[in-house]
């Protein structure tokens, strides 16, 4: 199988790319994670978003404990070689660790953080 | 001035965190670059995005050269306070140093990257 599209890519020293996922449809940005080779060609492979953890160390096939599976529709390289955008179905509707729909949920105001969207699930009742 | 929201970001070990900006109402994703702590609180001071360039090693306060501005309307931080989302209004309507609306135009096609966006204007005529 060719990898020349993998060569392409400017891997960081640690041979990661940021990978952002886009919610096809509404266009929600939903998370960024990190993609080695390996996490992006089984991305390609088995049509769904694998990262790679970096406090894990490993492997991280999203929705792998949680079920919140991202089908992949679309990806992007930028300019630059160095960043994927990823377009994505996200199964179950929560993107984020926390039970929320996406992971961007805090919101600069007036020079504080505020959590301005909802639980969906409780992440005591996604991860048992 | 309080700058404990800024503490609150986990700045990677270069002092950076990931800065993905999109655009308000089309919600297209134009680019992702890196900033530090200078060059987010300039950008939340100024409303308009500053970003780092880790090539030039300074401030990039984006449309200097070319005009083209991104204007601030949201800014959001994500679970793991280390990536930060921008609503962004595009000046001119190009993202892009290579003339295109923004930097995600190759899209993977069978195993390759093929341009699927068009140029909107000739960079040498953005950057004279």
């Amino acid at each position: 199988m060719s990898i020349a599209w993998l060569e392409e890519i400017k891997w960081d020293k640690d041979g990661l790319v940021p990978a952002i996922a886009q919610e096809t449809g509404t266009g929600k940005v939903l998370m960024m994670a990190w993609m080695n080779r390996e996490s992006l060609e089984l991305s390609v492979k088995e049509g769904r978003a694998i990262y790679w953890s970096r406090s894990r160390g490993k492997l991280w096939r999203k929705g792998e404990e949680s079920g919140h599976v991202q089908t992949i529709k679309d990806i992007r390289l930028d300019c630059d070689n160095d960043v994927v955008l990823l377009e994505v179905e996200q199964i179950g509707g929560i993107a984020c660790h926390t039970g929320r729909h996406n992971c961007f949920y805090k919101q600069l105001q007036n020079k504080q953080w505020v959590e301005v969207e909802p639980v969906i699930k409780n992440p005591d009742e996604i991860y048992k």
